[in-house]
């Protein structure tokens, strides 16, 4: 079996945690269940292996994202990047197209496709399991997922079943974000949400895409991908099949893209260095900060901290968080490579433009680290721990506690841990 | 007139902002009526000044102090250095002994103590005015300033008036820190608070010193500091006088002690870089640091953030931090000097003891800062902004943004800055 997994979103909901560069499903805030710390996109990872030992993975993503998940995954997974954001639809084609292209996967193999970003039980991918029996049988030219409704919500698909098969219900019809009456109205009518889980023949979509645009090579398709149009695959193709099927979930299922819901699942009211004193209630506290964050007498509270920023907020506002979030967001200053991470500790702004940064490296062991300083910019690094080497313009220079390198303008760096390394690096504009 | 001004306290409970080395008094928090912020020490100051603008100054602290009594005041004041801290009493007497043996002021001269921590209006100096004139009528040995109490507290001492004189009234007697029912009925019978402003001749004190340790010199004092006992000006002095007047003072009068009190007085529900939104309401936020503090729908809420550390505190409970202060607050981050501020970013312990700290240096123009690198630490700078020189061992180096500077173990090192400059300073365990 092969599968698609979805990796987007801009992160502006889970702020300071989350940003540009740092998407909520790489966040390792989920309890891993064996005392440890996961993220959204491992965890359905972990999930989907469980259930299918055998399958290869594709991940859609943007080159953003890349680093991230080689950091979370390994080389585990394939990865296709989008040339640009263009929505669901061509995120998906593209990744048929290289699984065919590149692949040679047989256009009657059945792809299922899932968002990285939802929080379920091990029933959801014995679920998917079931939506792929329906898709080899047949009879359908797409599976569903079908997710009970809690409420008329305008931000889902609705599925409006028609008679009940084997193992499955017929699908009569479907109907994209409708306006909250008409969800209330399609909701007593049996209709299910869609849950983004979509389980097909990997030539009924190539036949869609070949149909938008000719193609005869996976590099032909990343060519020509700026003109497709942006469209979402439940506008582009459910909503244009005929024949499709759907198979009902029943069992816990989130986005957690609020603050609130992603509280509700980290299942302690702490993280990092916190302090929750004075009957406090209802509080949780994460904090990537290494200094401590205390609560005092604070009731249904989130208190967040990490290097872009500390946020206090009532656990029921949280889902306004993305509406301000560009009001006080500013360039992320934590990313995390595969090599490590980098923090921004101390920037300094000239007319908008940053003139300097100091930061803390962190290299895992036996990791390489490599930079190209440009023409305006100065690099200087101090170890604080740990050893390595750096090689600048290929001369070797052994660093170890204390050693400094400096790294002019216009020069291509690599630093090599031998050791876990953690060093001050200092970035000033000099041009 | 000479006054003495103890500067004194601890900083825990105004904690992430106030710490070990930066009492709540040298916070600069305060609207200085012009659009800025000043400190409680700064305020005391400019108001003493403003009713005495002659007066003579004298600041009774502790080494840890110095520093920043002198950013605050210049050299404007005396500074008296307690070898111990030994309670009020003790630095009272001292201060008297500079003033006798190194000022040379005539015994029968009135001096004023007060404390730096009050936060009250003009009209509190105008009150000490009339007392030191009751002093120099010469009725009373001691003058002290009655607060009207608002309840039975525990913490005061009350003084019970006798009988009403020319403008002060004689003190039949004197309680230190009664308990909650004894409070209760000196209440009762007219019984105000000890402001903590005490007013007598200089002999009045050098007396008492003088039967508790005989002493030629200033110095002698200070040689047999530790050998004074440690106890308050209020059980040493004020309980074994004979001859008491006080005067009363009824404007608003605060120690700003807590995080609610302190929030009342700040006049803007926010200072640095913070952010109120969706209706939140009686919320403070005060943010020391560069990254943004963002606060949403919460209510009667203190969120304060420094280099230490971040506090989420409900207003009513704020007088409960210094019983936690201990269980989170670490060695302080942030030291206000004369020569500028010096902020740890980055801190490694091993087995407690700090291995290294990438910190941030802000010098202002013209200013010069001196280390003595020990045994086992290397330090390096690396220049940010700014231009200056650094003197390790008599070179001369000269800087300018993306300079370096590597100073050994056992160097003593200068840093002068010509314009303001800003600096990444890198210490590292080397031994």
């Amino acid at each position: 079996m092969h599968s698609i997994l979805l990796s987007g979103g801009s992160g502006k909901r889970l702020w300071p945690l989350s940003n540009e560069v740092r998407s909520k499903q790489f966040l390792r805030l989920l309890d891993d269940g064996h005392g440890g710390r996961e993220s959204m996109l491992h965890r359905v990872y972990r999930q989907l292996i469980t259930q299918f030992p055998d399958v290869h993975i594709v991940i859609a993503t943007s080159e953003t994202q890349e680093e991230q998940i080689r950091t979370e995954l390994g080389d585990a997974v394939d990865i296709v990047l989008e040339p640009h954001r263009r929505d669901t639809f061509p995120a998906i084609a593209l990744s048929c197209a290289f699984l065919s292209c590149e692949q040679h996967v047989a256009e009657d193999e059945v792809i299922a496709v899932l968002p990285v970003d939802v929080y379920a039980s091990q029933e959801y991918f014995s679920t998917v399991h079931r939506m792929v029996k329906v898709a080899e049988q047949g009879t359908a030219d797409l599976v569903l997922m079908g997710i009970r409704p809690t409420f008329p919500s305008e931000k889902f698909g609705y599925i409006l079943p028609e008679s009940m098969c084997e193992g499955y219900e017929k699908v009569a019809s479907f109907v994209e974000k409708p306006q909250r009456e008409q969800a209330s109205s399609l909701i007593e009518q049996g209709a299910l949400w869609n849950g983004g889980v979509f389980v097909f023949r990997l030539g009924y979509v190539l036949d869609i895409l070949r149909s938008r645009l000719p193609y005869a090579s996976f590099a032909d398709v990343r060519a020509s991908y700026a003109s497709l149009e942006k469209t979402s695959f439940d506008y582009a193709v459910v909503e244009c099949a005929t024949h499709v099927a759907m198979v009902a979930y029943t069992g816990p299922w989130e986005d957690l893209g609020t603050w609130d819901a992603l509280a509700q699942e980290i299942g302690t009211d702490k993280l990092g260095n916190a302090f929750i004193l004075e009957d406090s209630s209802h509080t949780v506290a994460v904090n990537e900060l290494d200094i401590p964050v205390v609560a005092m007498g604070t009731h249904d509270l989130i208190v967040a901290a990490s290097p872009d920023g500390v946020l206090v907020c009532d656990r029921q506002r949280s889902a306004s968080l993305k509406q301000y979030a560009d009001t006080f967001s500013q360039e992320p200053r934590h990313y995390q490579g595969r090599w490590g991470t980098r923090t921004v500790v101390d920037r300094r702004y000239k007319e908008k433009r940053i003139v300097s940064e100091t930061r803390i490296l962190c290299l895992y062991e036996h990791a390489t680290l490599s930079i190209e300083a440009d023409a305006t910019h100065t690099l200087l690094w101090v170890v604080l721990e740990g050893t390595g080497r750096a090689v600048i313009n290929d001369v070797v220079h052994s660093l170890e506690a204390a050693s400094f390198v400096r790294i002019p303008p216009r020069n291509r760096c690599s630093l090599v841990s031998q050791s876990a390394m953690r060093l001050t690096e200092v970035m000033i504009e000099t041009n």
